[in-house]
C-alpha cells in the first residue's frame, strides 16, 4: 500500500497536493477510478477514489476513513544535533518508523552545532510516516537553547542520558508503561556538568540505555524504542 | 579515549599498523612517551606506550592487557542487503554499537541485491567497533544465497522476522535469556511464502519486531537491540 500525505486534506472537497499528485499519477501510473490512500498526519488515512488525473488538482472520491486511535503513551526525544547532519537524519527517520510523538533539538554547552535547520528533517519524518504507514505526524521543534528547553512545562516521566561516572537505572526500568516520557540525548561530547545538575534539579531522572558506548543518533533511536517496547509488553 | 586495532597485534614486538600510526601521529599528534590503546579485534585491549614516531614501524610498548570475557549470549543477524548500499552499511555501524557477534547476508527470491561486496561493511564494522570501544570485531560474511545460509548448522534460537500476515509473538517473548540466536530479516519485499515454508522446516520460529512496519536495515538493528535487551534485565 502507497500512504500520500495532504496535511490540508479536506473531506468537502479532497484532492492531492500538486507533487505527490505529480508522483502519483507520473511514477506511479494510478489511473481515474483507482484507489488512493490519503494522510492528513492527524490520524486519519482516507480510502479514496482517483477522481480526475489532472495533477493541477487531482481530485478525490472518500469512500471511507480510519482514525488512528491515540497510543496509551507518547515520547518526546529532545538531542543535540550531531556534527554530520546525515546522522540527526537518519535518527529522525528511525524514530518516526518506531515511534515517535515529538523530536526537540537542543543546543548544548558541548554541541558541535548549534544551529540546525528542520526543513530537511521535516521532509524525512513525512517521507518515513508515509512509507511506515504512519497516520500521525510527529512534532518537530526548532532548536533552541538547552536551559531554554528544560525550563518549559515537561512530562512526569522525563529522563537524561548522561555519561558521566556513577551507577544509573536502565531506561527501561524507570521508565512506567502508558506514561509522557522525555528523554535528553545529549552531544557527541555529553551534556556539561552544570547542565545535568541543572536537569537533575529540574526532575531529570539520570539513566543508562545500556553497556554499549553509543553515537549521539544511536542513543536516540535506542530510547525511543526502549519506551516502545516497554508499551509492547 | 582513542582505541587502535591491529588484528595481527603481536605482544612480542607490539607496534602500529601503518594507516593508524599515520592518524596516531599526524592527526591525533600523540608522542613518543604518550598512551596509546589498541585492539587485535579478539577481545583484548592492550594500553601500550609509544616508543618511535615513525608511522612505517610505529613500536609499542606493552603496559598491561584487558581481556574482555565473553558474553553469555550471542547474536547472528542475517539479512538481505538493501538496494541503497548506505542503508546496509548503516545498519551494520549501529548493530556494531549495540552489540552483534556475526553478520551474514543472504541473497533472497525477492531481493533486489543478489550481490553485495562486503569490504565496506568490515571497514565500518572496524570504525564502529573502535569508536564503541569494543574489543571484539563481529564476524562478517560474505552474501551466500538463502537457502544455502539456512541449511548451515544454526544455534537453537532461531527466528524469522517475516510480514506475512498471521499472529506472530514478540521476538522479545520468545528469546530467552543467555542463548545463541540468528535472526534471518527479510528484504524490501519480504520473503517468499517457500522461503518462509523452508525456514519453519528448519525450526526457524517467526517472530514480530513490533507494530511498526519497519524498512530492512531498521530491523535488523530492532532485532539486534531486543536481543541485547533481554540480556541486560
Amino acid at each position: 500500500m502507497q500512504l500520500f500525505y495532504n496535511p490540508d486534506f479536506n473531506i468537502q472537497a479532497p484532492f492531492l497536493l500538486e507533487d505527490e499528485a505529480r508522483h502519483c499519477l507520473k511514477v506511479l501510473r494510478i489511473k481515474k477510478g483507482d484507489i488512493v490512500h490519503v494522510t492528513d498526519g492527524n490520524g486519519n488515512i482516507f480510502e479514496t477514489r482517483l477522481l480526475t488525473e489532472d495533477p493541477k488538482k487531482c481530485q478525490l472520491q472518500i469512500i471511507s476513513t480510519q482514525t488512528e486511535s491515540y497510543k496509551p503513551y507518547t515520547i518526546h526525544i529532545a538531542i543535540a544535533p550531531t556534527k554530520n547532519a546525515d546522522r540527526t537524519e537518519w535518527m529522525v527517520e528511525k524514530c518516526v518508523e518506531l515511534g515517535v510523538d515529538e523530536i526537540s533539538f537542543i543546543a548544548c554547552e558541548h554541541s558541535e552545532r548549534k544551529f540546525f535547520k528542520t526543513d530537511r528533517v521535516e521532509k524525512i519524518a513525512i517521507a518515513a510516516m508515509k512509507q511506515s504507514l504512519k497516520s500521525r505526524l510527529p512534532a518537530i521543534h526548532e532548536i533552541i537553547s538547552y536551559k531554554k528547553f528544560i525550563e518549559q512545562p515537561l512530562p512526569e516521566q522525563r529522563f537524561i542520558a548522561h555519561l558521566e561516572e556513577g551507577k544509573r537505572e536502565l531506561l527501561q526500568q524507570l521508565a512506567q508503561q502508558g506514561k509522557e516520557y522525555c528523554v535528553l540525548i545529549g552531544p557527541e561530547g555529553d551534556f556539561s556538568p552544570e547542565e545535568i545538575r541543572l536537569a537533575q534539579a529540574k526532575g531529570f531522572l539520570a539513566v543508562s540505555l545500556g553497556e554499549s558506548r553509543l553515537r549521539t543518533e544511536t542513543a536516540g533511536i535506542v530510547a525511543c524504542h526502549i519506551l516502545n517496547l516497554i508499551n509492547s509488553r
